[in-house]
């Protein structure tokens, strides 16, 4: 059963584990510096499909039937499956899981999806109510760009403050299958908004939320950021990574060396036009799925802190005056490898 | 603990309630049938905000804190807040929730949220993840005519097909505090997608979705509908009740005489432009917060099937040529009162 731990932390029994999991990831992301790690990499980032829609649609179903086919299950054997994406109407999981026949329940947690659906894959998992459950979200460069910035023709310009949102996906098995990677304790997020209203500019809106979380987590398990090898941080990018190093400084914790961001990781530094790295729920969704998943199995990393983070923007607030609303959830993850 | 009851079903023990719970609406439900049910009423659908969507921001917000109130709570009691509705980006819950601070997972369900929050609230609480969870949800008919059809001012004609989304927000909480009002089962619907793809006959697209999750809860639970005080569907409308009512007879199951749609019951048949009846997961969450539970709470009901239904659409699907994914979770509700 899982137990409150503190103010805000829950605490998870043995017995819930990360079974498998799986990174699909565009063009752009094979290119990057974790291109080797991906299970699954497009050339072509249509996809073979008529919209952009239909092919974030095609890679976040990519994802789960590749998760599928190596753990080997079939949807039927799933309990349930936590899902969300950027798009509106969760567009991109409705469509690209359609055909599974899994119960659903969509999440919307902008790019901190991936840690949301993992946090309550892991409640449900640890309370019985599932035995299996998938944990899923997906971005994509294309749609998200046209969605909530400007039509990819326009060939609008970037801000040096701007991410690149991340064509992928990432999918995790969530069960209690006995396994070397163990999800501990998770940390819900909550809306923390310093009134940050420049849309290209989410690292700096999102620092506060990720700081939040990860002192609420500290504080309530009573450990310090050297007691982790990895405190890894959804998509805050370069800007966004060094005000939360300031903020955690603040709050007392020193985060150097041990903190690195999805974000910062996925895009080499001089790619064309990432600027202060990549975003999207793709972002770390993908990168925990493959690379850290590999180093976690391989015994290179034992114990660490999964936080995605997550800009709670629309365009519709945007244009009325209104601020970023930031979030950030934590997932403990641990492994004996 | 929760148990896997059958294929699909997650039983809850004794011990997770519905402590308490609230209906907001606007003018037009205000003035229908179950006008002298809600919580609070406002004769002014603006609620003196610049936007619609503020409107809906601050109408979920005071479903939350009416809620709080009436239970003899602060937001610091509450352990995590399940919230959705029908905006982009999850809007109304980013903004209407955000001066509260409490752990935040917003959900999209489309129209079916409020039975998807209910799920992941009763788990939460089962499991001791939380000791005390707020399930809420809310729509407004202004913010959704013009983001899922057309300006208001244009003064579009309605198909006689068409639902009225429902200016309402509904909050329950959801904890181990005893109350006679209880959360025995939960069924967590998947999508089903028979093809339909008039935006406008939302009933049709919802119907068969509503017919297989109840189907799948019957079978798994060994019971039949009328061993049931009420089946109650979010917003089938008028005529999504009669194609629900046909589907399940197909099923062999006579829900006649058992069931009723909140999209029935909250406006007057012959209330303006209504149509087929109201819709929006104000709807039923609006409805159920109200009326059921002081039903539940009298002792005129014992024994109910809460089943919200969703039509995923997107416009930007519709756009696109797809059909209406569709989605209904079932919550199983008794009474000892």
């Amino acid at each position: 059963m899982p137990l409150r731990i503190g103010r805000d932390t829950i605490g998870l029994p043995e017995g819930v584990y990360i079974t498998e999991a799986v990174g699909v990831a565009g063009s752009k992301e094979k290119n990057g510096p974790l291109g080797e790690c991906f299970d699954v990499a497009f050339n072509d980032d249509t996809l073979n499909m008529k919209t952009w829609e239909k092919a974030e649609s095609e890679m976040q179903s990519t994802a789960v039937r590749t998760l599928l086919k190596k753990a080997g299950f079939v949807p039927d054997d799933i309990d349930v499956i936590f899902a969300g994406d950027l798009l509106n109407q969760c567009m991109a999981s409705s469509y690209g899981l359609r055909s599974l026949g899994i119960p659903l329940m969509e999440q919307f947690g902008a790019c901190s999806t991936m840690a949301q659906t993992m946090c309550a894959a892991a409640v449900f998992t640890a309370s019985g109510a599932s035995s299996r459950a998938v944990a899923v979200t997906s971005s994509h460069f294309c749609t998200a760009e046209r969605q909530f910035r400007m039509p990819l023709d326009y060939g609008g310009q970037r801000t040096p403050t701007a991410q690149w949102t991340v064509t992928g996906a990432g999918a995790a098995l969530i069960s209690n299958n006995i396994s070397p990677v163990r999800i501990n304790a998770l940390t819900v997020g909550r809306i923390v908004d310093l009134k940050i209203k420049d849309a290209t500019n989410m690292g700096a809106a999102m620092a506060p939320a990720a700081a939040d979380t990860i002192t609420r987590f500290l504080r309530d398990t009573n450990t310090k950021p050297s007691g982790y090898d990895l405190i890894l941080t959804g998509d805050l990018g370069r800007l966004g990574s060094e005000l939360l190093a300031e903020l955690m400084r603040r709050s007392g914790y020193d985060i150097t060396g041990v903190h690195n961001d999805c974000g910062v990781m996925i895009y080499s530094p001089d790619a064309k036009d990432v600027n202060c790295g990549g975003s999207g729920c793709g972002c770390s969704a993908s990168v925990l799925c493959s690379h850290i998943m590999q180093r976690l199995r391989s015994g290179d990393l034992h114990n660490i802190l999964f936080v995605a983070t997550g800009a709670l923007m629309s365009p519709t607030a945007s244009f009325q005056g209104e601020s970023i609303p930031s979030i950030a959830h934590l997932v403990h993850i641990t492994s004996v490898s």
